[in-house]
């Protein structure tokens, strides 16, 4: 390792927070950011860090009765034209936002998570930093689906927080999405010609109908609601402009609450488009809650404020495969994340950073009052 | 001129298609036998020869009381891969046949003008020899078009037939064809949480019924039976599979009768697509046959055989907007043409060569008694 870019953990959230996204680090490039991060964490005695590929994860092993695993991803989505870094400060409707890639989804909750690990040198439960890569992208590239085959052992624990941005409150399991295709086929012509034809694309109407009028189911499981949808997120067809077309694809996405698994979603599916060919062409389960287990409760508690479900899907599906309960919970508006004018509260980076050490027991650093 | 490829129009109409067909010219690269073209008709005394761009003119001035044009493009569509040439005479279920890229479309008919060229010294009508580019192209490419603008006078005429593959037969006027765009719009959000955006692709279900529940006009215009078509020609909508889209388009084809106008045309899409954003991309207006002209009758009278409505769209309809009635008349079944296995029974090839030659007043030649 040479010339590897300095983090000072020992700085402000927000500083910390606008160092981290100043390097680039988009999917597959994340070589200089866990340098960083290994680099930053090889000084803390407390820690046990381990170098796979671009994940690092950093141990504590003090015998607690619990342990925990605080895990963030170090990658983001392609920056924009022209990029939106360096970070830069801009007052907002409720107080500074860190804008630029990044700042929500999700390096403010890598920051926490290192300070965190810089601060907590004896915490009441025993915890696992996992900083991993290639989040962004297909889940056979995404290094905790790499680590979890691999090395599951460095991913158990009794509960797991995912700092994925959710404006610093808790949100609970997460959706399943499935996807597929729903195809029509016909016979090609010339469109001067038609009747020599079948044409596809209007064979394609009652699939959209059916999307149409579809009604979403709102589910409660562990008393959060989730809503699901069925939403087109594709369509194609045709050959050429005098052609009458001879197939038409409907990409579909399904998102499904925690209460069914991905047969059942996938029945459902081709229920719904029976008498189309459809191909299920990517599918993943969500995850319950888990708020009935004594671990994600102690973390409610601790934590504080709104309870939630997550929408979106996220990788505490996978903590939840290994049989890990996880929440997601940081800082940022996950409605923002991806977005051009991405931009976080400093306030959230406070407030996550805060939230979490009071329930790991750690001193409040940052709000501590000024010595008399 | 270097180099020029020789064509000899004194061979058999089936050698000299054969010919002109293994010179490639894919539109935009007609140089080589346009080249061959005004060389070959050089050398005829009877006839004025004009070269614009890549397009030859060949003309009789004779004194007739009528003249005729006879037009036929030299331009193809790509060669398939690997390439449909040079051609192959292989025998079919109705006798041998000619295969290979342009042996429908349209080089048999350009082989029957060059032959009629040649033979036709003295012909009953002046006639007006056509040899175009661009015909495979956008119209603006057309050369049809420049000159039907720049040097109209070259086009006139009581009567033009144009060669494109009608199977032998009289092929009477043209409808017109439009297109259109019709898209809906929504909002984009993730997909996640389609709750937040509007689905475009969902809101285009009305599109595709009003199309697939749509009854074309069948039309009788001075005797020919005109069958409509409204086709969706392709369709397009989506972001990325997990965003909500918020844009789609279906491209549809409206073939029209030539009773009806581009402006009654473009009324009826948009009465049928109400409440959609329409946007016209394209249109030309069809031909009425034009059977009720006397040098159309007689055209009718001297080819005999079936009359019937062309059902594509082709350049009558460029003529019929000069005020010349046309025709299409030439070798090759319609159907064939652009595909992979175009190919032409030589007995279409000697039909139309003789059938023509009989209307203007030649000598057969091909089928004549061999000397006793």
């Amino acid at each position: 390792m040479t010339d590897v870019t300095r983090l000072d953990l020992g700085s402000d959230i927000v500083d910390l927070t606008a160092a981290i996204c100043d390097i680039h680090s988009v999917s597959g490039d994340e070589a200089e950011l866990a340098d960083a991060v290994e680099a930053a964490l090889a000084g803390a005695a407390h820690l046990a860090t381990i170098r796979d590929g671009n994940t690092v994860i950093a141990r504590t092993d003090l015998g607690r009765d619990e342990r925990v695993v605080l895990a963030g991803h170090l990658d983001t989505v392609p920056l924009t034209d022209p990029p939106n870094l360096p970070t830069r400060v801009e007052s907002g409707p409720e107080g500074p936002e860190l804008w630029g890639r990044g700042t929500v989804d999700m390096k403010g909750g890598v920051a926490v998570q290192l300070r965190l690990a810089h601060l907590l040198e004896a915490p009441n439960r025993d915890i696992t930093f996992v900083f991993y890569d290639c989040e962004e992208v297909e889940a056979e590239r995404n290094s905790l689906t790499r680590i979890g085959s691999t090395r599951p052992e460095l991913l158990e624990g009794d509960f797991a927080v995912l700092l994925e941005p959710t404006r610093a409150l808790v949100e609970g399991g997460c959706k399943g999405t499935l996807r597929a295709e729903v195809t029509t086929r016909g016979v090609a012509a010339h469109s001067g010609r038609p009747w020599m034809g079948e044409n596809a694309i209007h064979a394609a109407a009652p699939i959209l109908t059916r999307l149409a009028e579809y009604t979403p189911r709102e589910v409660d499981v562990d008393g959060l609601l989730y809503r699901e949808g069925m939403s087109a997120v594709g369509i194609e067809g045709g050959i050429a402009t005098n052609v009458i077309p001879d197939s038409c694809t409907v990409s579909v996405n399904y998102r499904f609450a925690p209460d069914i698994d991905e047969a059942a979603a996938e029945a459902h599916v081709r229920e719904l488009f029976d008498g189309f060919e459809v191909t299920i062409t990517d599918s993943a389960g969500g995850a319950r809650p888990g708020l009935d287990r004594p671990a994600a409760l102690a973390f409610v508690e601790a934590i504080g404020g709104e309870v939630s479900a997550k929408q979106g899907w996220t990788d505490v599906a996978r903590f939840s495969a290994l049989g890990v309960p996880a929440v997601n919970f940081g800082p940022g508006d996950p409605l923002l994340a991806h977005k051009d004018d991405e931009r976080c509260p400093l306030d959230q980076l406070r407030a996550a950073e805060q939230a979490l050490l009071r329930w790991l027991g750690g001193e409040s650093t940052a709000h501590a009052a000024p010595p008399e």
